[in-house]
């Protein structure tokens, strides 16, 4: 893998000079456009051996080219905010918006390959990182991230003149700590580790490029033309929207079975259930009294909850988070309504907006809808593309995954009301001044499309409701009964993980 | 200061019920209103005695509006990421936008009270806690925001008959935890700690509403109405601009001297300076290799180093930190350039986007333009009111105060070049192809009004000059000699700190 980084690449002096004017001319133009456009971000990932000009090539960078549209992040410790959180939420909260170029110094390859090289991971686990790696990566691109990755390497005999050589050097002598020697020694096993990391996530949407580290001349030149040819491509590609890094052949339509005898998961619901407030209200405050007995146990304090509300409009998903919300410390929990995507959120992924919003640990985080608003209303009212919602069930999936591996508990409800209950209760808040608010045009419209929410709803609970976090389908005809039915299953699910 | 609020205000049921519905239409409106104007944002502090309904009020209040426009806050023990920064941080990044409402519960104030009345701190330190807040209270009211801050009072006999009751009902058993009657043996500490606070932070700007919290009724109707009366008056004001607090008669004239000799701090710089690249090359990397070694000192662990670069248009700022950051390791240090602001940044007091990018301890920050925007362009260019400048300067010391009571290291450069020296670097700029970016119109704009900026600067520099934070004048005609200036000054002041 490395042996093409270990044939001596040199560029000689003048030639660069030659060439660099003109290098940064196009970058700077390729960065304008990028800018202008806002039409997607530029990742670019730095990794590879000490001393092979990692740190060099990140401060050419941002000399070469306007550097108030670069964020260049570099990645120490985990900060508790960032450790009660999982693996990745570090890296989501520095994505680059449309428009801008982030450069991070490290990456989440980072941590995986130290781990591997110094054997405090087996080969299983880091099997299972580069995997989620690839997803992870995978998902950028589909998301329109121009995502460039560089491997800066230099021979086992390279890295060790180059550290001998800056050591010598009594100006540069500072430059060599004791823990780059510390590494050196390993230098085998990283290099064996890190050969099969660059295979492995080297994949069409997101290949390594693989830079000897010998000739600093060679590296920026390899580096920036490398750069401006991929800005160039997607910048004078077609159309606005990023072209998808999932090959159209394998977003093969899913087997939606056509539901001849009209039985589905929600159909078979019965909707209208009974509850009096006799029994309603001592079940509640016994109900809410657990939940804050499970909220201040000493094990909860290790985990975190997410419980994600849906459900047809006006189907009390605002009262019902308020029994729960009720229930715990406010220290403890954030409610997160989720509405139409900010300007910030659009330029993003559109999962990073629910990233930002995780809780840390002890806590809880409920959504008031989510992260299915893509294979809900996005799918339904076409505001997304037919393969964006489709590969979004995975991405979800996969989502979901990294907060459970983290030990976040997950309840998903989905609150259901008839055709007719729903009615009534848009009549009831046209006539009452207060709950006039709450009714509004795409509430009507909506409705109107009751039978595609009807399928995009069996559709999400048939392919996202997974062991980890299962959906529980709540009949909300009667309010009463919906709240206690909430309550008891998150209860319960805290309970058992617990 | 409490005694009204103990002479058991009251609200008969039926009364509620009668003023309710028209009072959640009103708020509703006015949240509408406030969403759609988005002229300024609400905060809502929400302090006050154990079981006098502070959480049923947030509670109530996200019922009775659109929880969707309200973000709620709570404030545990501080993250280590909040720790690191100076206390207001946690509290500044979550000020909401222009149109939103925030509502904390619990806020600045918390933490002095608890300390004082559990004896933690003296009364000199509550003090000089009480003083901060009010200037904070002030700065925030300066800048727009609508501050309503609840009280909510029990008197002893009340609180403890109120403790009581919730403990002896088995539903509600829960909601009494040891620690509120740990909390309520000290009852009469925190009342008179209270006091103090609640009449010396009772300013014009932000007066605290106190709230007798024993009949559910009056409290909410009580809350409702004041924060109803308080939006709709601002909503149906005069202007787009909000009207500024601080009466204008305080904001006086800043005594500028006429320079009738034409002397001052900037004239009397000499501009061209000698430095030859051989003693230019070995300086540097001497200077770095002790900048390096600062970094790595585990004092500075301890610590943290905010760098503040201004300057002319063409001085050099960009070069003198890239040879800073050259000598740091990347993990260490943040670069920020600071353009104009964006949508989300306007929308918050001015200073919210700096507070963002304060630096962990043990890491610098380095920003390429700054807070002082202010009081240089927004002033020269007439983006700002007189009066939003002129109480900048007052506003940025109490800033940079706080960044040094937090033991951060504060350096901050003017980078200063000739008339003639700016022209020469304008156009080379022009010329070559890379450099082309960097001038712009606004740059041949700003040259134009160089006496004005001249005049700014050294207002700036009598102003905002103190112990903590001193301005260092950087002679700039010489780019190698200004680096080099750079650098020793900023070793020294984190020498001189360690």
């Amino acid at each position: 893998m490395f042996e093409s980084a270990e044939v001596g690449h040199r560029i000689d002096r003048e030639e660069y000079r030659r060439r660099e004017p003109a290098l940064r001319a196009a970058l700077l133009q390729a960065q304008l456009d990028l800018a202008a456009l806002k039409r997607f971000p530029v990742l670019i990932v730095v990794g590879g051996v000490d001393g092979a000009g990692k740190g060099e090539t990140v401060n050419l960078l941002n000399e070469w080219m306007d550097p108030r549209h670069i964020d260049t992040h570099a990645f120490g410790a985990p900060s508790d905010e960032e450790a009660e959180r999982p693996r990745m939420w570090r890296f989501w909260r520095v994505l680059p918006s449309n428009g801008r170029i982030g450069m991070l110094f490290g990456a989440w390859h980072s941590q995986p390959v130290l781990d591997r090289a110094y054997r405090r991971t087996g080969s299983d686990r880091f099997e299972q990182q580069l995997q989620e790696i690839e997803r992870f990566e995978r998902m950028l691109a589909d998301e329109g991230v121009l995502l460039l990755k560089f491997w800066f390497h230099l021979s086992k005999k390279d890295q060790q003149a180059r550290l001998k050589a800056l050591e010598k050097e009594p100006l540069t002598h500072w430059r060599v700590t004791r823990e780059d020697w510390h590494r050196f020694e390993k230098y085998d096993r990283f290099r064996k580790v890190s050969e099969l990391l660059v295979r492995r996530t080297s994949t069409p949407a997101a290949p390594w490029i693989v830079v000897e580290g010998v000739d600093e001349c060679y590296r920026a030149l390899t580096v920036g033309e490398t750069l401006l040819a991929a800005m160039r491509q997607r910048l004078d590609g077609p159309g606005t929207n990023p072209p998808s890094a999932t090959p159209t052949p394998t977003a093969q339509p899913a087997p939606r079975l056509p539901a001849i005898d009209q039985r589905d998961v929600l159909s078979m619901l019965e909707l209208d259930q009974p509850m009096t407030r006799e029994v309603y209200e001592p079940a509640l405050a016994l109900l809410q009294g657990r939940l804050n007995r499970l909220s201040r146990d000493v094990k909860f304090r290790k985990r975190a909850a997410v419980v994600v509300f849906e459900g047809s409009d006006a189907a009390g998903k605002g009262g019902a988070i308020r029994r729960i919300t009720a229930a715990l410390d406010a220290r403890q929990y954030q409610g997160i309504p989720v509405g139409a995507p900010s300007e910030e959120e659009r330029a993003h992924p559109y999962l990073w907006r629910f990233w930002r919003d995780l809780p840390r640990r002890g806590r809880f985080a409920l959504f008031d809808r989510s992260w299915y608003g893509r294979v809900l209303v996005e799918r339904v009212e076409g505001y997304c593309s037919e393969a964006d919602w489709r590969r979004a069930y995975g991405e979800i999936n996969e989502f979901e995954g990294e907060l459970d591996a983290h030990g976040v508990i997950i309840a998903k409800f989905w609150l259901q009301v008839s055709k007719e209950e729903q009615l009534r209760r848009f009549r009831d808040r046209e006539q009452v001044a207060f709950k006039n608010f709450k009714i509004t045009a795409d509430d009507w419209r909506n409705r109107k499309r009751w039978a595609a929410y009807h399928q995009a709803v069996c559709d999400m609970v048939d392919r996202t409701s997974t062991d980890v976090a299962p959906w529980t389908l709540i009949e909300s005809n009667n309010k009463l009964y919906a709240r206690i039915k909430v309550l008891a299953t998150l209860v319960e699910r805290v309970e058992q993980a617990l």
